[in-house]
């Protein structure tokens, strides 16, 4: 099968053979990504983030049948920085959607972490161009946790919608110092509980305390995912959102920005896998551990020479 | 100053001094680590993680107070990867331990994310290194949450425990089945609330479940942090722990295979930082992300060319 012209022509099978290809990093995955990458820009992609237990699986599964509703296609990539090894941690939640993949509509792909976690940030921004060029007019990457690993994610995202729910304990502080940048949208959910204006009240603060604000302030929008509660309001909000930043220039800079990143991110990777292809191969970098570990020489004298070596200075 | 010399001579003020010099890449940064690099490899490196609220800085001041009463001097090298911008969240934790900062014996140290995250797993590193040459018994790294930005920095532990709480909501299979392969040792904290024996059954398990399991089974040990309870303990098992992998050659195998990725490490950040200089200083990016965005080309293409450029094939 000719995955990338089959993917082009709408073959979901080929969709999901280029992903596999793209997560696994098989040789073709480059050609692929040559071929349908002309055919991307066409989407518009989500990022949904949040700690644990937010609840992100069912609200993305409730805006997802929203957009179904407007009769707009929808591609879903569950990424999970969490896995390292398994890969399969997120299944449990995919479970819940299961209703969705037998809506043609509706494309679902879950990510675990295989290789390097920069790895999966890229593989990530990848299988969206993968489900853009196929055709789906929203992306919805939704990510656990509110690391760095899932802020290099979001950065596949127009929009990014971050959740959080009432009453979620000390480190909250944490985790809202690190997302505060990253929110374009945030969502209370789960805000029947106690706690939810407090919160709201909370968010509310920090956003008053950023000096870095736009015109653009997030709003703050309370839902009952699991009752669907508030989803078409918070709809709402993401087409503002990006009415906003198509208006003012801001999507073609966020949009630059990730083209210039991403090419710097296939650069190192290049690189990266060209080093470890003449030291580790060659089992030089044995040799120079060994001598390493006897404190014979240091990592940087090493590396210095290796330098010297390899690049064209 | 002379700063590795004086760091070497017990001088805390360059310890200090050394590891700004780490975290802002400071140019003398280098220099400080070939010079100390021989002296490393006395300390003993503890790595502590576990999801936001499980109370690892209140556990870290108990073993640190713990350690000091059994006369070992402790280091403490604080990472939130949490926190991509401000560099800064932790800090309320870290007011916690101030009674620790007047112990002449313990070193504490927090680092944020000020640049990449690949980044801040190396830094954290060689923060570590650096307290190593200055003398220190124990190194105790402590980092929020249990993504691959964590798995790697406690990379550089010997020995790594997880701390757990019960009750943590339904993400605690993700979050589990993310730690499960690097815990040597379980810390179930906060062990009187509802659900502590639960949560020690489903450890159990998993581990029962653990197909790469070796003659070590993580041991899991309940204790409530903020009372001082279940401490000692604790310890007990972390020097069990480190007196298994000393005697059946794995900490040489631990600490072979860090240097091995830590050589690559540098290496590929010394070439990705080459090549940046080539092509972002000179302007040649933009005029690359120009042409993608146009759809002239693509970044695989660009990334090609480039590379037959600068790298001596």
């Amino acid at each position: 099968m000719d995955i990338a012209k089959e993917l082009l022509k709408g073959n979901r099978l080929a969709l999901s053979k280029a992903i596999t290809a793209i997560e696994n990093e098989y040789p073709e995955a480059t050609e692929i990504m040559k071929e349908i990458y002309p055919h991307t820009g066409h989407a518009y992609v989500l990022g949904i983030t949040g700690p644990p237990g937010a609840g992100k699986s069912t609200l993305t599964d409730k805006i997802t049948r929203a957009y179904r509703a407007q009769g707009k296609t929808v591609g879903i990539v569950a990424v999970d920085p969490t896995s390292p090894f398994t890969g399969g941690a997120i299944l449990g939640d995919r479970i819940r959607m299961n209703e969705l993949t037998l809506d043609a509509g509706v494309f679902i792909r879950s990510m675990g972490t295989r290789g390097s976690l920069g790895g999966l940030s890229h593989k990530t921004a990848d299988a969206v161009k993968a489900m853009d060029a196929f055709g789906k007019d929203i992306i919805i990457v939704e990510t656990v946790g509110v690391g760095q690993s899932e802020v290099d994610i979001v950065k596949a995202a127009d929009t990014t919608m971050v959740v959080l729910i009432p009453g979620m304990g000390d480190d909250i502080q944490a985790i809202k110092a690190g997302i505060l940048e990253i929110g374009d949208l945030y969502c209370i959910n789960k805000s029947d509980l106690d706690g939810a204006d407090k919160l709201v009240r909370e968010i509310n603060m920090m956003l008053d305390l950023d000096s870095f604000m736009t015109d653009w302030r997030p709003p703050i929008t309370k839902v009952i995912a699991s009752q669907n509660e508030g989803i078409e309001e918070l709809i709402g909000t993401v087409e503002k959102h990006r009415a906003y930043i198509e208006g003012n220039g801001e999507l073609t800079r966020r949009r630059t920005k990730r083209t210039r990143d991403e090419m710097l991110d296939i650069l190192n990777s290049g690189i990266n896998n060209f080093v470890k292809g003449q030291i580790v191969d060659s089992g030089r970098l044995d040799e120079f551990v060994e001598k390493i570990r006897a404190h014979d020489t240091d990592p940087y004298t090493v590396v210095g020479g290796l330098m010297d070596e390899m690049l064209k200075k």
